[in-house]
């Protein structure tokens, strides 16, 4: 019996799917968000939050949940932790879509586009102010409070340095892979580790543990990020079909740093290239993007990122294991998260 | 001597200008300001929150700062009491200009305009992290810390509210004196009060003066976004000479709202009236901008107004007088402030 049933053993993920630990609290989740989000008195409003916080793979507060659950956060608190990592990351997707002028997300159109700018900004207002009131509602001492209020206004402020070196990069020749560095770790690392470092807080792990949390978010985070800069070229990210869309964009991510700085590339390919990104998305010609795919290919570029991002999962596997005060048994299904981050094909 | 004096008196204020005892400030809160801004790392960033930061009257940290030191608040707190209201002020002005579409505000193209979408909303961005930074590094009992971030965070949330209420009664033929009051109590009320209510918080007065200096900032809030539909309609507010950008935007003010509800419109005149709120911005034209002016003349609009900012300064004024805990020599320069709120001419 026991053997027949770990044939089906819910722990065993399939790629592209988050591990069975962290998507069985999916409905907890659910429930946790549509409470909040019913008390919003603007229907208009409402309809946007809703909107913006649905389709998502979740898997930082499913994270948050899981760590909480396996640390023995109250299930209040553990809601909590988990709402206010759903609330910042939906609130930079609201600006990171105005900002990219990216029209689909999820294979629905983005809450700019299918809510207007002005309804879209206030939602991540709403978002971002309802990221502070989990911190402020939460049941802890108040000097546990301060210590969380701290970890979460740290995470806020990086995140909008790494957007902005992500914007100052765009079309930049001199984009290499160091800024590349800064900027991701910035705009992704801490975040992706808030949730976890959030629990360590609130159940008291020392400082050490954190700061482990912490690096482990700064390893994870970036191998996440660039499986989704691969994914781009390969698969259309819900968005409709098209392929490429960073480089439409002109964003400044892992390839095109790696294709200028180690890309050898003639100085016709060079100029060609900083040229397609840093022309205006509405018109960088199919062509064009087509060609900038191949010399990511041919350059060398996808592979440095694919082995950057197992390398850097990896990384985090191995800091998520020397964690003081964290037990052992989370440790396989913890390694199931960091490869679903670079396996996943969503 | 004593009489020569006091024909100088720094503490009498003319019209259209703050009390000289909130003014003389200036220099220290722009210290505060630029020494913050200072060790912004991008500067395509800095440069972004420099512009938003200045020109402005600075009301609310100049209040912060005088009622912070009238009270006996330590210098840094006072500074950071004084910069979170300014930070919260300018994000919430660069997302208006951006919902309104305005390209000019304190005489200047709106951030939106000088740098882009992009940037502007990482400013904002920053700044609504900042206002949280304040209050994290404040050196204060956690408890106090506790109450203090709750606060922020309550304006912050109602304040969004607020502008969504504003946003969801554009160009709304049902829109009348009720909504208008839930949308500017929600957007403008607390959101005066803030810095004193900090200063209140911090110096542990009791909940009965908390909640007064809120009800303090129920009127005022409101009386001083009254003043600036008011000057909307006679001087430009900095707007490159244009009169009307509130008709132009649809912006449901009190003269809207008034004009609906007790003016008496015939229907082709009411009609008219939702037509030309509820007009693309760009498309609405200078005769129909006109046409409103003077109905809003004709139908009472304007005076009502204008009596019911005058009738909710004065009210401020007397609330502001029965607080447990606020030393009676301060009841004159809050009068020069209410005042000064509603007869301001920019």
């Amino acid at each position: 019996m026991a053997n027949e049933g770990s044939r089906e053993d819910p722990e065993t993920a399939s790629l592209g799917q988050l591990p069975a630990a962290l998507a069985r609290s999916d409905g907890r989740l659910e429930q946790a968000i549509s409470t909040r989000l019913s008390k919003v008195p603007s229907p208009v409003l409402q309809s946007a939050l809703e909107r913006s916080t649905s389709g998502g793979k979740r898997l930082r507060p499913l994270l948050a949940l899981w760590f909480s659950d396996s640390l023995g956060v109250a299930s209040d608190n553990a809601d909590r932790i988990a709402c206010l990592t759903e609330w910042l990351h939906s609130a930079f997707l609201i600006h990171d879509d105005i900002q990219d002028g990216d029209e689909w997300r999820r294979d629905q159109p983005t809450l700019w586009k299918s809510h207007g700018i002005s309804t879209a900004l206030n939602a991540a207002d709403w978002l971002l102010s309802a990221v502070y009131l989990e911190v402020s509602q939460m049941l802890l001492q108040d000097e546990i409070r301060a210590r969380l209020l701290s970890a979460v206004q740290d995470v806020h402020s990086r995140t909008v340095l790494g957007q902005q070196y992500d914007l100052d990069g765009r079309g930049d020749p001199d984009f290499g892979l160091d800024r590349y560095e800064q900027a991701v770790r910035a705009k992704t690392g801490r975040y992706l580790a808030l949730g976890m470092v959030a629990v360590a807080i609130v159940v008291r792990l020392n400082q050490r543990a954190v700061d482990q949390l912490w690096a482990v978010g700064d390893h994870l985070g970036p191998a996440f990020q660039i499986q989704d800069d691969l994914l781009d070229l390969t698969s259309s990210k819900g968005r409709a079909g098209q392929l490429g869309n960073d480089i439409r964009e002109g964003k400044p991510s892992i390839l095109y740093a790696h294709a200028l700085e180690r890309g050898q590339l003639a100085q016709e390919q060079k100029a060609r290239l900083v040229d397609v990104m840093a022309e205006e998305r509405a018109l960088t010609r199919d062509d064009d993007v087509e060609w900038v795919i191949s010399l990511f290919h041919d350059c060398g570029s996808i592979d440095f990122a694919r082995n950057q991002a197992v390398d850097r999962a990896e990384a985090g596997i191995d800091l998520f294991r020397d964690i003081p005060g964290v037990p052992r048994e989370l440790h396989a299904t913890f390694e199931q998260v960091a490869r679903f981050a670079v396996e996943r094909n969503r």
